[in-house]
């Protein structure tokens, strides 16, 4: 319980505001920054000259105006000057970007993560990446920080990886590990690394300019082994007391069920996850995200055994679904990872299975969609775990 | 994304945080509210001020001080002068309070009510019990709103209970027609009443100032013939879209279980409900509240057949509240309603399955908990709905 805010504050409260809503929703002019933000045009003025002064945006006129007088100055956000690097770490892959400020992406690398690769032999890459991007900043341009977004569960206060089942760590400083590789570079030194979920950062992302923009009630599920969530409440991120919430792939769904990597039984991941579905398609041998886009191509060319795979994990995925909707009543439920192929193919059985067990008016006004951003949510979301201490404070 | 307040914006914000403050908290000194709200003495000095002259608060000379020099100032809500109504439509009773600002129950009345009554049966008597209160009403006291608290799920726009299963009704405007009802009575119109989820306004009421204060994360379970949640996550109620969020119930954990009232199969309150607790300890032919009471004894006494249900019911209790654990990574599960009783006698079956479910980092700071208000939160939490608007701003 708070009282309010000292004038000064107020002042870096609209600074953020401002920046916040161009890197969000990219060059805005500033009659439009008037209305969306509801400060007069005096106000708007002060604030955009005060940040293209600290380098975070451009003013310039518009390209062509329609209307007589004078037009309107277009705010832009620096995203070739104001930087972040942003990494992921993923059942099979680990990848690394430059992201500019506005959720740019100038540069990015990618390589294979062979399954039960440790923790020493993934953060090599990562750090050889940032080290070879490094060379093509340029000059002048300002690092803000960088963030890591991992398939696992990660500690909200100092980015310890507690659990990531399906990558095969437990208890692990990633994040420093990370960055003690990149103090072997010279000057290749990225400081602390903020570290988040993949599902979460993924959410934040989707539904701050993404498929579920405008939208404050939002299911984010990311599949590939197991099943992450990403949950947006009321316009904010569930985030729980540790930062551990939204593990939606160890709801119970099927207590006579097989055995889950957590140690449970009949776990939601355990019915909808890869080895599910390659299992059910009589493809137990194979793995990966291919394998699993494998089964999907397969159920779209007729093929009997990948399609009753299909839909069964889409009856077990339109159940969990229809829980997760009684428990939040959103209006958005996103399909991420490989559950957008399962979707795609499976659309039918989920809402089928979804309608039978959510109750009418709690997914009355839910849509159920596939990414806007695709895979690039994870790397533009772990920059924002970077650009949030700047959007805090532009000033800082 | 809303730009920073204005100078009225800012004082009206912090009449209703410190009002606020005094309300959940009582009882509280000019010099701790400096501290609490962060505000210096001089603008603590004005702001008290201001709502005593409004008649929101008293101050006065505490009633001993053991310090020397001047003693600060204590503030008090004016409980006895500031008041709402509240109502709780439940399954098996209807209940009534006049409650003062702070959350004093000041007067009231309750009555069965039969399984099966329907709306114009069960607003009679609520407006009666209205009719009746109002003659104790000091005069020159502040009338502030009326809240009705209702076992079902509400529309949060316009307080329709849209589906109450286990009251038995669908789309009915209860808060028009008990304000309608009330009309029949000389004066006696409460004007428009705010209409909650029991499990909710519970939860709210027990965050603010029962078994969950200070915590963040925590999850409310309201058990009786079905099972509610209240959901508070990152300090914030989780209600999702049109209000209905929290129906915990109705996630499926057994698939091929019975079917549930919902329409669907395998809810979570068909196996943990007042019906499988029933019929589980072979007394399918008792109904009602004392009759989970009776199992619970019967199963402390060392009834063999009670044993047996509760160990039962209370291994589904903890699977489910397991799910919920991974989900939201709460700080404090309270069982509420019937839940209470159970769990005092399951305890060890909940925590036994709860640990083989919920992962270890989501649990770990988890403590399970009876309410602290027992039933008066869901009156007291009636009346917060009333409350609310004159707590956003004291001086409209």
């Amino acid at each position: 319980m708070r009282a309010g805010p000292s004038h000064e504050e107020v002042r870096r409260h609209n600074l953020g505001t401002l920046l916040r809503y161009v890197h969000v929703h990219g060059a805005t002019s500033r009659a439009e920054l008037t209305t969306k933000l509801g400060l007069n045009r005096s106000t708007i003025g002060t604030l955009t000259t005060e940040l293209a002064a600290a380098g975070l945006v451009t003013e310039r006129p518009p390209e062509e105006t329609l209307r007589a007088g004078r037009p309107s100055l277009v705010v832009r956000p620096e995203s070739y000057q104001v930087y972040a690097y942003a990494l992921a770490i993923e059942v099979d892959r680990l990848r690394a970007a430059r992201v500019g400020l506005g959720g740019k992406i100038l540069d990015r690398r990618e390589t294979d993560r062979p399954r039960g690769m440790q923790v020493a032999d993934a953060v090599q890459p990562l750090a050889e990446f940032i080290h070879e991007m490094r060379r093509d900043v340029p000059e002048g341009a300002r690092y803000v920080g960088g963030g890591l977004a991992v398939a696992g569960m990660v500690r909200r206060d100092d980015g310890m990886v507690r659990l990531a089942p399906t990558i095969g760590w437990v208890e692990e400083p990633v994040g420093e590990a990370l960055s003690s590789e990149l103090r072997g570079f010279e000057g290749a030194d990225v400081g602390p690394l903020t570290v988040g979920n993949i599902a979460d950062v993924s959410a934040m992302v989707e539904h701050s300019r993404g498929a579920a923009a405008g939208h404050d009630n939002v299911i984010y599920l990311y599949g590939d082994v197991g099943v992450g969530g990403g949950i947006i409440a009321g316009g904010r991120r569930v985030t729980g007391h540790g930062g551990y919430g939204g593990e939606v792939g160890h709801m119970v769904i099927n207590p006579s069920g097989k055995p889950c990597s957590c140690g449970s039984r009949g776990c939601w991941e355990t019915e909808i996850g890869e080895y599910a579905l390659l299992e059910l398609a009589g493809r137990a041998n194979e793995s990966g995200r291919d394998a699993v886009l494998g089964v999907v191509d397969a159920a779209m060319r007729g093929d009997r055994a990948a399609q009753q795979a299909v839909r069964q994990v889409g009856d077990w995925i339109g159940l969990g679904v229809g829980n997760l909707i009684n428990i939040f009543n959103p209006e958005a439920v996103i399909f991420g990872g490989t559950l957008r192929d399962v979707y795609l193919v499976a659309a039918a059985q989920i809402r089928s299975r979804l309608n039978e067990v959510a109750l009418p008016a709690c997914r009355e006004h839910v849509r159920l969609r596939t990414p806007e951003l695709g895979t690039d949510a994870a790397l533009i979301g772990a920059a924002e775990l970077a650009f949030e201490r700047l959007l805090a404070d532009p000033l800082l």
